[in-house]
């Protein structure tokens, strides 16, 4: 299966020096494979000078000197921009040039120009940001991340039909368990939203198991979990804040003497497989699901191996053709849902 | 300053076997401390029975048959369970028999309980839990952790209010940094009640330092950290377990091989230096505040270490005067609320 990429080597924090060098393992690990690498030229040539001939024959070079910066309003992005390495790469995907587009640029400028440009699919009412995350078990699939806040239970149904289909995608899970992300502590459990979705989803025909708190994300309770927007951007931020802190404190735990540093040393075996099974790289690439089209968001911090990992989460997207799955499946009486919604 | 706590005994995942060792370790530190260990005097007698006589005349048992189980619905608690421990345990801080209560009993049942029996201090709306989290740079004092759900922005005004309050006296900063917990990656920045809020704590008179994302949580950003009960207790219980989850797979991967068992024998100097620093005893101990008393609620799954810490935070708090100093503060005209509140 040839698949073409469109990758936008500007967005992220370090840019080319990262995207490219990704850009280049996949290819290298993925004959079938051919990019678009959309950014400025003169950043891109030197990265690629050296590529063998047949690596070369499978890249092309989209210039522009246009890119939306990590600071840039979204209106910015959107209507003033309409040149930038992101824009052009989503159009690609529009015109059918390519079959993906990978960014690590801002993510609200991504969903807004992914929203004009690919259009929402027309049985959802809006795109969701959707990602792996690990787990004691395997791994999760979270939405919405922060495209929408103040959601509405329909559309939260919306986000589990649509992760229900990825999961088992991208997974080969048949049924994967759907979870509502709740807390359990106060004195009538959950908030209105809560409730109406926890109604909407029990009819729903999915292989929904109920409530999830916060820790049962990471326990593995569930394959999908499904929130706003609001909710799953700060389960998301925080988990990587207490992760980030406890990785702190180890190495100040090793800093403390020489003989730490000397017994830390020693313990080289055990950092090196768990940075493996924490490894952010091994779930970087969240999916704006329920656009016309496939973009994948890199996390702006990535390095190189963690930029490949989301070249390789859209090309898996691309074989399973999701917006297709997704455009079949939630067109289909079984799923329809407006019916239940609109009573709520 | 002598200080008398009535302690529930029965509750917590482990009940007397916990609650009861715990309190006489704190008693054997303070000189100055009283206990009413409130339960069934057959599970507590023998595990008082070879204390010195100095400890035991500082211990009251005050016996009932009847507690509150995880599982009991609030209702339950409130209108049936009246001799309870822990309404017994806050019905002794009523009366004026102590000075303050614990409890590792069901949470909901707690508040609704403190609430009825302690009211609600007048200048507040909705009583809070607050909890310490740790952080890279010490600790931060966040609420609400899951009292309230569809909070409305006075009421994140109040929370906050009485987080500048308790962070000052109990940490000895002055003018603590308040943050208000939002998200950064969609189009416009918050939801209502975030914008809403906002612009409240700009008026309020806080030292407000404006919008801290999940991850600036644990990066220490501010001394203070308000939301709304939902996200709150999402952000705490993702967190919780994810820091689970490493700690699981450190033990995974000392497991792994006979080399690396012998390694992380060798590193233990490490994994003790992490222990106390992440230890969730350190941190056990969240307060409701906002009630006519202090009430401090434990972690169900609390060991001795552990309870014992929430036993000392009840004890800071008496010698703070927190509901004092909350009733003083509130109804300062500097900080009158209602004007600005009902505009919005």
């Amino acid at each position: 299966m040839r698949i073409t990429l469109a990758v936008d080597v500007m967005g992220g924090d370090h840019g080319p020096a990262v995207t490219v060098p990704a850009s280049l393992q996949v290819l290298r690990e993925n004959q079938g494979l051919q990019l678009l690498l959309v950014g400025d030229e003169a950043a891109i040539g030197p990265l690629i000078a050296r590529v063998s001939p047949e690596l070369r024959s499978r890249l092309q070079v989209v210039h522009t000197a246009e890119f939306v910066t990590m600071d840039d309003k979204v209106s910015t992005a959107l209507r003033i921009k309409k040149q930038s390495s992101m824009r052009l790469a989503v159009n690609a995907v529009r015109d059918g040039q390519a079959k993906a587009c990978v960014s690590a640029g801002n993510t609200g400028a991504l969903m807004a120009v992914s929203r004009f440009v690919l259009k929402t699919h027309p049985a959802i009412d809006r795109p969701a940001i959707m990602a792996a995350l690990p787990t004691q078990t395997g791994h999760v699939h979270m939405l919405d991340l922060g495209a929408n806040v103040d959601s509405e239970p329909h559309q939260l149904l919306q986000f589990a039909q649509m992760g229900a289909l990825v999961a088992e995608a991208l997974d080969g899970h048949a049924r994967p368990r759907v979870g509502l992300l709740n807390i359990g502590e106060e004195e009538i459990k959950g908030n209105e939203l809560i409730k109406q979705t926890h109604e909407l989803l029990r009819q729903s025909g999915l292989n929904y198991i109920g409530y999830v708190e916060g820790d049962g994300i990471f326990r593995g309770e569930a394959e999908v979990i499904v929130c706003d927007g609001f909710v799953g951007n700060i389960a998301l931020k925080s988990s990587e804040g207490v992760a980030k802190m406890m990785a702190g404190m180890i190495r100040k735990q090793i800093g403390r003497s020489l003989l730490n540093r000397v017994l830390g040393a020693l313990a080289l075996p055990i950092w090196r497989g768990l940075r493996h099974e924490m490894d952010p790289g091994r779930y970087n690439g969240a999916s704006l699901v329920g656009l016309g089209g496939i973009v994948v968001k890199s996390h702006g911090s990535a390095d190189a191996a963690s930029f490949a990992q989301a070249l390789r989460v859209a090309v898996l997207e691309v074989e399973k053709d999701i917006p297709g799955l997704i455009a079949r499946e939630l067109s289909h009486p079984m799923v329809e849902v407006s019916p239940v919604a609109s009573e709520t």
